[in-house]
């Protein structure tokens, strides 16, 4: 562990344990003394620039035998890179964050239950968060600054691959937070794979766990362990082109949605078209989908209407490209009678994420957004503005599938819990009790 | 199944999934439609009345021939009891229930992201709830009051004892559900164990399990689930005496919180006594709780001050009595050389439900509040006024010990999650990517 400690933790389960209290300590500091601590990380990563950038290299030049070896494909060794310009987005990123309002001691209620006797409940941080990251190093900073903000202690593992620059990276993060007053056991840093089991068993210590990678990995931590998870297994997002769409509109959000960036998990993989707009849309929206060089695969009930031969590449879907994240130039396509049979679809196939319709009518739009309950629903936008910085949250750790709290995009707001505070003056229940006992008053009070 | 049924499901599979189409319905019905569904259910138990009483009175007579056998105790059939009184209560509140603000449809927030493309967080039903309850007949009810409420259908498991009883209620419901228009799909009941590991593992069909129950139950389906459990397998909640303590509140709160419901989650099961008030407060304290015939536990940092055969039935503690829940009257005690020990105790042995401080002194409750992540966190008054009922929430599901949402006491507004609306015009996310594409406002709109 890159963790030059202050109780000398040796053990993982030492390191969380250190890190467990460290973030009672953490979560009651003034936000005041996080914004400082904030800038001054940013501080230290902009002084240690260099020395990041030359280790950033290190990782580069082994990713590159790797990559002649076809140990990694292209897309990984891109991920891996670290320039100037994205580290200083990255520090941007961290002061942009640290001016964000605090999350934490928000007064969500605040109710007399009886003379002298005052319930609030108050925004908290979650506790200790560990993360499970990919090789993306521009990750790690973002994701100790969302943490400190949001007053959260974080046990991280890193790729191996990013070892050299993630290091560099959490070396200056740790000089800094020291200089601000914050035990360096707040946060540890791992590359070791062995870490993972010991993390994810350590329900009662860990709060919250943020896998960032594949899906096979966020499958492989939801099935492990008891702590809650932070994360999505599939990203299967629907476009629903209602009887009443525009169908320019339509053509442009279907395009957008798949095309845009299709292995992000907010892309769309399925396309519903209304039975009455279908003959009409359908051509034009195969069309340009095989001039975007996406695959359409489509139910029979597209080619009762059109001809698969005259758009090339196109093919009949099988029963499995429907509900299937292809994460490619690949889209499953199918006609539907009603609205009701496009929601009933959606909500039997989809995977709670992100979902569409493209509709000039309200009617259909309202009864979209009240029978789906995916944590986003849109009315004639791409499923693509599902992410953190386009909802203004100045980041995200991760998106989240699960219905309860965090949901979708997870910025610091999501980062937070709530505790209830009660403030009497020797109260005690037994008053209450018997039959002729005190009445609560239960007013609720101005935050 | 006690399920007058519509699709005629006949597997728990098929139960739980028409349960699941049913809840979508449920969650786009307006409240004024689920307040009228409420007081006609209050209507139909009224009507009721009479054959719900005989049912129950069945049940008693079997388990009065149980209690004979020494099968049940005293306290297990008295749970069973509904009398005329009880139910008027339940039938009450549910009508309360019914008159509460609705949780579903409340706006968190409201953005703009950019010319015509608005961004807004809306509360939401879970959807459908998987709720494991014991023999209190009077739960059924109450629990189907306040899912309806929120707008999440749920699958149903009574304890068998309270079989006949929970049928009437549950048939009585079911028919003044079905005449206002909600599907009987919607709630099912059995008594049956075996539907237990079904519903257990149907993860992305069930969204949130309630066991209502014993420890046990708790852990063992906390231990057999992938879907979100909302409960606490123990409830070791803490009484801290700190050194500016009002001597006669602290006795007062001490009592109340051991005695007033030993069994409850919410009682007291340790008292932590600053060492600068010790020597005064324990032979007090020891006094009081030997008078309620409480046997104390005493840490060696007690017996150090004062002489356990002075208080008969009072021993020495060994270090499982820390952390225990004894749900009897039993108390550990034991001296804290700081509040900071205090604090640190709490955080090790608690078990996130409810803690208090007695204190005069806001700094020591300001330090306590904001170092103790428990659901619960009070100044002044009993660990028993963590409850639904007492924070004014009308009823509870249960209580929460996780450390995300839904936390402590459970009411209605802890049945519902949130979805992001996004209502836009053909907005693409291609017009945003590039270097000079469009930027976002974020500017946050009026509610």
């Amino acid at each position: 562990m890159v963790n030059p400690v202050e109780s000398n933790p040796t053990s993982i389960q030492e390191i969380i344990a250190a890190a467990k209290a460290a973030s009672f300590k953490l979560g009651a500091m003034s936000n005041h003394d996080r914004v400082q601590a904030l800038q001054a990380m940013a501080s230290a990563l902009t002084a240690e620039k260099e020395g990041i950038l030359a280790a950033n290299q290190k990782d580069l030049d082994a990713a590159k035998i790797a990559l002649t070896n076809g140990e990694i494909d292209q897309a990984a060794y891109k991920r891996l890179v670290l320039n100037e310009e994205k580290l200083q987005t990255v520090i941007d990123g961290i002061n942009q964050v640290s001016q964000l309002e605090s999350p934490v001691g928000k007064v969500l209620l605040k109710r007399e239950l009886d003379d002298g006797l005052i319930l609030s409940q108050i925004t908290c941080p979650i506790g200790l968060i560990a993360i499970i990251f990919e090789s993306r190093p521009d990750a790690l900073p973002q994701i100790i600054a969302l943490c400190l903000k949001s007053g959260n202690a974080a046990i991280l593992k890193g790729g191996n691959e990013a070892q050299a620059t993630n290091g560099a990276i959490f070396s200056a993060i740790q000089n800094s937070l020291s200089k601000s007053g914050i035990s360096q056991d707040t946060y540890a840093l791992s590359h070791n794979r062995e870490v993972v089991p010991a993390m994810l068993s350590a329900d009662g210590q860990i709060d919250l766990i943020i896998p960032r990678g594949s899906n096979e990995l966020v499958r492989h931590i939801i099935d492990n362990t008891r702590i809650p998870v932070l994360g999505h297994a599939a990203g299967i997002c629907h476009v629903y082109v209602d009887e009443k769409a525009n169908i320019q509109k339509a053509l442009d959000i279907s395009i957008d949605a798949k095309t845009n960036y299709p292995a992000a998990c907010n892309a769309a993989e399925t396309i519903l078209v209304h039975k009455s707009i279908a003959a009409q849309f359908l051509p034009k929206l195969l069309k340009a989908m095989v001039n975007e060089n996406v695959q359409c695969r489509c139910d029979q009930s597209v080619q009762d209407l059109i001809s698969l031969s005259d758009y090339k590449t196109s093919i009949a879907a099988t029963n499995d490209d429907f509900g299937c994240e292809f994460s490619a130039l690949v889209v499953a396509i199918k006609v539907v009678e009603t609205i009701d049979q496009a929601i009933a679809h959606i909500n039997q196939f989809g995977s709670n994420h992100t979902e569409t319709i493209v509709t000039e009518s309200d009617t259909a739009a309202t009864k979209f957004f009240d029978e789906i309950n995916s944590a986003g629903v849109f009315q004639n936008a791409s499923t693509r503005f599902a992410d953190g910085f386009r909802y203004g949250f100045g980041a995200e750790v991760g998106i989240s599938n699960g219905k309860l709290h965090p949901r979708g995009p997870v910025g610091i707001e999501g980062l937070v819990s709530y505790k209830y505070k009660l403030v009497g003056d020797g109260h005690i229940v037994a008053s209450y009790s018997e039959k002729n006992g005190r009445k609560f008053k239960h007013i609720d009070l101005e935050k």
